[in-house]
């Protein structure tokens, strides 16, 4: 059986990336409690560093190179929060990025990892070409891989954001997390674990790239294959660093369709004046949609990110 | 003369409200400092209940009435971000609130008055309308006028977040609010007077609705006409509980176009992932159009609210 990060490791990811991420605020809103029936603490990483969780991690993993691993630089494929998160962090520790990108990412995202300094490779659009050219770059480079979830370093960086909502809020009956490749929903299972075993932890996902849900019922990996969701963080399938953490921790996983999403983010937009992408709604979505399961318990969630194209807004042609 | 709100006023305000009135974060960007090369700190007013600072005021004012007045309800007339706050203050103190409203104001904001329990009163859409019928309503109900900002009562519940605002940060260099009526200006300035009297006080106001600058100037009200702005909690003219104070402690009033407006907006939007209104970024607007005369001060701003209709974003046509 292979070890997960331990108690020790997270305490030791929060001592290392304190310097250099926020500590996110909890919000409440008294509307949403209403409306939920239950009351709801929303740890906001949309007001982190890049705009998303995604930066624990990937400060996490960073500052634990050696001086010698450091200087080689660090690479990934990504065109998402990652991509940024790991630019920042980098150039944080004034070491090189080599972001390996698929041609047809949005110019609003290349040109903010380019912003922070990173060196980005352009690939085809397929799985194929984007890890054969990280294979390249690896090998002219010799800098290290970070992958964006199935990482012990990036596992246990997510896991910061929970031990923080947990330090502010005592007893929550659970805790709720989106999941995608399972990186910040195996981080919060492990921190619930350690500093509040009581708490159940619950993932929530598209319905239309449910192969986390599918995963867990199967108790293997099936790998999200055609998904189809507004929530463009979540596409991805888990790994075998994250999938056995959530297979012992995470109670279950709840799935929602993209209206209700849609619906949930809009809600969070109107009623607490904060944005957050489609991605981060999805928690609060199958809290509404499973109602009578929360009501009048006490619920963190993460709202994992913040950071969508202004000038397209999915309520423009829904509502 | 007149005598202003005094120091005592206000701390008597924020004891009044305490139970009832949010105490908003302080925010701070990276980004954004980094743009307009000086240290911002923005107090968020549109975290506050309603959506706006307009709950202290309209909090302080219901919350200061007598046993026998409350009984008899309250009264305005207001299409916005007022009616609602004097709507919940009321609904808290369980009383009455009648509020004319005329006929063509927005059907999101009849609904979110009434969704506070309050009795809304249709009039045409011109003042002399406006006050007649508010007359009619006073006489019918002997309810208690709470006029949106022209009152001291209201001054000194606007008072209370820049009082909170310089309880968190230390000797601003400048404190910015945007200026319509003049409540949040005036009680910002009275506040900026007691609590830092080093630090300056400054207006921001659209060029399109630019009474407030040349009022200032003038030396006496010059009443609002045709104003011309995107910015539309900031339409109405100063009053002459408002102007004096203004123009005792305010040193002046800068004006922006609204494509500076928009552009400070979406900024705020993208950089802190908050949403704002438009009259909310007037301020920054104003800071990044004289940058030259901010650089590397310490700028209070106070984010005067959130609320507008999501389905309208002002980009949409421009960008």
């Amino acid at each position: 059986m292979q070890s997960f990060p331990t108690r020790a490791d997270i305490e030791a990811a929060a001592e290392r990336i304190s310097g250099q991420v926020h500590r996110t605020p909890v919000m409440t809103c008294s509307t949403l409690d209403r409306l939920a029936q239950c009351r709801l603490f929303f740890k906001c990483e949309n007001f982190q560093k890049v705009g998303a969780f995604k930066f624990r991690g990937a400060s996490n993993a960073v500052l634990s190179l050696s001086g010698r691993e450091a200087a080689r630089g660090v690479a990934t494929h990504s065109s998402g929060n990652h991509a940024q998160a790991l630019a920042l962090a980098a150039s944080l520790r004034g070491i090189p990025a080599h972001i390996v990108m698929p041609s047809n990412a949005p110019a609003v995202k290349r040109s903010a990892v380019e912003g922070y300094g990173a060196h980005i490779i352009d690939c085809e659009p397929t799985l194929q070409a984007r890890e054969e050219t990280l294979d390249v770059v690896l090998q002219d480079t010799g800098a290290t891989f970070i992958h964006p979830y199935n990482d012990q370093r990036i596992i246990a960086g997510q896991a910061t954001a929970a031990r923080e909502l947990l330090d502010e809020i005592s007893d929550p009956d659970v805790v709720i997390t989106p999941v995608g490749g399972g990186g910040l929903l195996s981080g919060t299972a492990l921190a619930v674990r350690y500093y509040s075993p009581q708490s159940a932890v619950l993932g929530a996902e598209p319905a239309g790239a449910d192969d986390a849900m599918r995963s867990l019922r199967a108790g293997h990996i099936i790998p999200s294959e055609n998904p189809r969701t507004i929530a463009d963080g979540l596409l991805t399938s888990l790994g075998d660093k994250t999938f056995p953490i959530i297979r012992t921790y995470v109670r279950d996983i709840l799935t929602v369709e993209d209206d209700a999403i849609i619906h949930a983010m809009r809600l969070v937009w109107e009623r607490m004046n904060i944005i957050i992408e489609p991605s981060a709604a999805v928690p609060l979505a199958a809290v509404l949609e499973h109602r009578r399961d929360f009501a009048g318990k006490r619920v963190g969630i993460i709202l994992s990110g913040g950071n969508l194209d202004l000038n397209v807004l999915p309520w423009s042609d829904n509502d």
